[in-house]
């Protein structure tokens, strides 16, 4: 690919989003940032002032995000879709959640992932590089928890879109693949000392995470660049699982 | 269990609906039935016809659906959660389907079901015999299919949701399935002598589904009151594929 | 199916042998025992006074097992494969492991198996009826565990097994399944009573299955009894976890 | 990892051997390669002269193979566990192999990788940078064929190897992965140009492979490589499908 690639972050403050950042930003991607904190001109500056050369998007809505990263780069080859929802809202119980809390899980965790492929579809099929598109899903998509049966299945579903779509547009050159962290070391809601601070939970890692240890963000950027190099395509289609041995 | 069983049935007119009706009323059950047609009176007097003993509810909403059923029969031993979108809308591609579309999908694959369990939980956590909750969802719950990009991830979602809940609602006497059909003979969508007739069908149920036909009906019912029965509840909790070795 | 049907269980006093021979006792089965202990005249004496109408067969290869029952019976409508390997054997670790203990291990657990279908398969075939084939394996086939290395694997591969064959063979009415038990109590290795009395075993059932105890004979009983009745075939080809939804 | 990184290659000509020398060797690694041929002082000979720098061993079985290995190196910071079976072998029919066929598949395909993995652990584990070991099993391992009833079982089984281990063997910084391969083009067996000049083939690849395309040896040497970097231990003891997604 002969153009200075391009990537979209999703939420880029959040979860995978540092990770993406950093390893994109090393690999020489030009970066389109979005975060639900952008809709602010102040946290757009600091952001860009933190992190020069990427771009922050003030736009919020799948089809305007899409559109405003184009605007300033022509063409997208990598995307990487972030959401996330946090403890104790992720571990809300059946009887706890409304009607209403059930749909903006899926909301947040599944619409919205829809709705970025669908509006990234066309401009990456018309692109002589094709695109990757990543979902940062969850562990939980494949190995259910009893903890979270409405973010549990909202991130099984999302996981099940990238498995589906793969079988058309991997033909179409666009390449989608599903992360599924557990146990992954992400400010601000599983930052680093975390673990090691929380008896709970560290005896939880323990017990369950072979690896003995969180995931680094440094580990999450780094299978990120390398599936958006395409330097392994026939792996398209798959969701691979970041949790230390924990599934399968 | 020493009272006559009862059992609920959404959309019993379609998909396992008529299965579950027929194998439950034979087993006994009294049985209770929603259907959407039954707003109608009309409707509810000709199912009634029909079926002798059966109840027709007019109700519509999982809340309403489920406090109506408990008004007759004070408890509920067994429901299945029975929806269907029918092909050419479950066959909607991505570029095809508009926000609107993705997320009435989810809406009557996955949210109204959440609904459903939701409402039944309480009830059947405080009856002296708990209870079983059949969801009938897909194959493509478990192998994506390209052609089903929006339907199957919300028959995921679906699935996930007696995976993930059945973690917990087991411990309370409550058992989860999910039964997955593949080339399942349902009226009216793909009625008896459908796919003998259908060239392309045929051609396909040949190479891809070795048992060379499509389940039946009959077949059907038998595995929901088998499942119903409650003789096996170390299977609680998960997903029953009946397609004809079709999965995995 | 108009004769009386016949069934052969191997491993008849172990895992699941003694769950199915009286559930398909019950239901009017002629059943051929195998057993180990059954080259013993004495042995197989015992047996048939305690279980009259039984017939316990003296072979012990896979081959001369369906041999000696086909002359009893003319037709073999069900076969039970019920191997079995206790711990702390079935716990070995890769380093404790000789070379000869994992050949012998896929010896008992997955190459009889092998033979015991390869055997049966031209039989059925040729029977009016076919045949259902049930190979008790695992959970540990689905979801490994770290302390059953040698184990785990090969109920993994004798669980591919039924899920190839079955792709081949339903299509001539042999219909093949898995039962992959977990917390499954069993004589003498399990044993009723066993994990109420066991502080260890108690607190794990308590954390891991949500079920929150062992699942029956008489449960799997009733499950291989359905499976054999065939009123179910298009979910042939299929593994069924047993164990209290520990899995998935 | 301070020093010049070693890797040892089974079946180096073959399948995945290939793509693992060429992109070890240009990350710089030290090569030790396994071949059957290499019995053959004059085989071994041609390999060292096309291929400067690696060293081809004469030792066969899994402990020589090892032992040797460490003789040259001291210390093994990677094993790719490689071995392949090729049609019309590995396609095999239930009714045409024989119970020598039987063993003598799972001998090559299972028990040889359960030896290399036993003979390596210690020599792992004593060492200060840990190991890496990437076992070559198939697609068929997740995703039955009909076409495989002895092959995929056997592949299944390596991989639930690796599942169950990698739950032990991750806390000792041992790294254990899985590559399913499916239509993946390799000397002589699925050799360049075959799919597109066999015209069953190519149906088969257009019908079955949303890549539209068998995956490359580049590709496969790029995973294998990015896997033995430890950039992303996170994702230890994990199948990766190399199919172009054909799977799930």
């Amino acid at each position: 690919m002969e153009h200075t690639q391009s990537a979209l972050i999703t939420n880029v403050n959040y979860y995978a989003g540092p990770a993406a950042a950093s390893a994109l930003a090393q690999d020489g991607y030009r970066l389109l940032c979005h975060d639900a904190s952008f809709v602010e001109p102040s946290a757009r500056a600091a952001f860009c002032d933190a992190h020069p050369g990427h771009i922050a998007l003030a736009e919020q809505s799948p089809d305007d995000v899409v559109r405003a990263a184009l605007t300033h780069t022509g063409v997208l080859d990598t995307i990487i879709s972030n959401d996330y929802v946090a403890p104790p809202r992720s571990r809300m119980s059946l009887t706890d959640a409304t009607a209403a809390d059930i749909r903006e899980m899926f909301e947040v965790l599944t619409i919205y992932p829809y709705l970025l492929l669908k509006a990234a579809i066309e401009p990456m099929r018309v692109a002589a590089a094709g695109g990757t598109i990543i979902f940062i899903t969850s562990g939980n998509a494949k190995r259910p928890s009893g903890n979270t049966p409405v973010y549990g299945p909202a991130r099984a579903a999302t996981t099940a879109l990238v498995e589906s779509a793969a079988k058309t547009l991997t033909r179409d050159g666009i390449y989608l693949y599903a992360i599924g962290p557990n146990f992954f070391q992400h400010e601000p809601h599983f930052p680093a000392g975390k673990w090691e601070a929380d008896d709970a939970l560290r005896e939880q890692v323990d017990r369950e995470v072979p690896l003995g240890r969180l995931g680094s963000q440094a580990e999450m950027g780094a299978l990120i660049a390398f599936l958006a190099s395409r330097r392994a395509v026939p792996t398209a289609g798959q969701f691979l699982a970041f949790g230390g041995a924990y599934l399968p």
